[in-house]
């Protein structure tokens, strides 16, 4: 029965990391439109979030299931409502890719980012993508040391976002204000992903050593 | 054995709504102090999260507790789950107020909103504070109907932040880029409030009735 509940809870595990990829692909996708002005990738990045809505539907019923039927305490209680807990936050950053996709959408067919603060805004993408990326593994290896490094990652997410507002804000910014709350709100939904990537990454952390790392929320700053 | 856990299962809820209580306290506050530049006021708003947050730690305990010690299953086993999932948005409100208080924060000896968006954004607040105060009593009365109410305001906030952008992207918009950035972070600050607050309304509603109105997360547009 214990073995059962395990390989139950393995297919959980396996199944938050094929949602981590499919997140991946959203932010990936997402940034594309966003610097290249693609409204086709754009729609199909809109379109796609349905899956990771569904796919997460099918981790609450496994979690469930588990829960009712084999009565977990301690430990496995936890790791069950930790399972749940990311999966949520893994459906809000396919939201989050959603909303660099409308961004871009909107835009067409313009790019929303000026060529100026391309590098920033590129930089904060790859950094989202990149945390994402890393959270896939530490998720399907338990990877306690990878989940640790992530969290300082975020830190040079949150200095691009700061970098990003000097610039908007800088006398010479000449692209007006559309392009500077474009550029604001792009910022708030990347630094959002790498708050929830961060998120997730401390919750395995919870799982393999059952105390949490100082901040494990992604309640950001 | 059952009268025990339902009554420890009320606590779970008048904790929940001690919480949305705070948090309608930190929404007025937060604004109170953006539309007078009050900085005091801000960084009051902004100490007292720490309480909202110890308040949540205390329900998520109480709800670990019930499901190691209770082993609740079908309906019951679904209520402290939706328990758990209403604390953690509770909280995520009180963050968003803090954003609110952090931006009035920044610009005082200013007022970060121009006079002539202050409808707006005032309307915006209101909208806000009003669906959180109503949360409130929908989780202490258990209150369907007011709950289902409740997704049906949230579309003047939707509406309101489109006027939002219309005003801050008008040709005479005269103040510059800073406060349309802030104004656009702002207005995503209350509209999320509002998505967490119909969510939390939506949970409710499930809790009472096993049914999931139409969109239960407040995974929003």
């Amino acid at each position: 029965m214990r073995e059962a509940f395990h390989e139950q809870l393995d297919t959980v595990f396996d199944d938050l990391a094929g949602i981590c990829k499919l997140v991946e692909e959203a932010v990936a996708g997402a940034t594309e439109a966003l610097l290249t002005g693609d409204a086709e990738l754009a729609e199909r990045v809109i379109s796609a979030d349905v899956a990771i809505d569904r796919a997460r539907e099918k981790v609450e019923d496994q979690a469930f299931s588990l829960l009712s039927l084999q009565q977990p305490v301690a430990g496995d209680l936890r790791t069950i409502i930790a399972a749940l807990r990311m999966v949520s936050e893994l459906e809000r950053m396919g939201d989050l890719s959603v909303h660099v996709a409308k961004i871009a959408r909107l835009r067409v067919p313009n790019v929303a980012v000026p060529e100026e603060i391309r590098p920033t805004i590129s930089r904060m993408a790859e950094v989202a993508e990149d945390m994402v990326s890393r959270v896939s593994q530490i998720i399907t290896g338990r990877d306690v040391e990878a989940a640790i490094a992530l969290g300082r990652d975020d830190e040079e997410m949150d200095q691009l976002r700061r970098t990003s507002f000097v610039e908007l804000l800088a006398d010479d910014w000449s692209h007006g204000v559309e392009a500077a709350v474009d550029i604001a709100l792009l910022g708030r939904y990347y630094e959002r992903i790498a708050d929830h990537a961060v998120s997730v990454a401390n919750r395995i952390v919870f799982v393999v050593t059952g105390t949490n790392p100082r901040s494990v929320d992604a309640a950001g700053a």
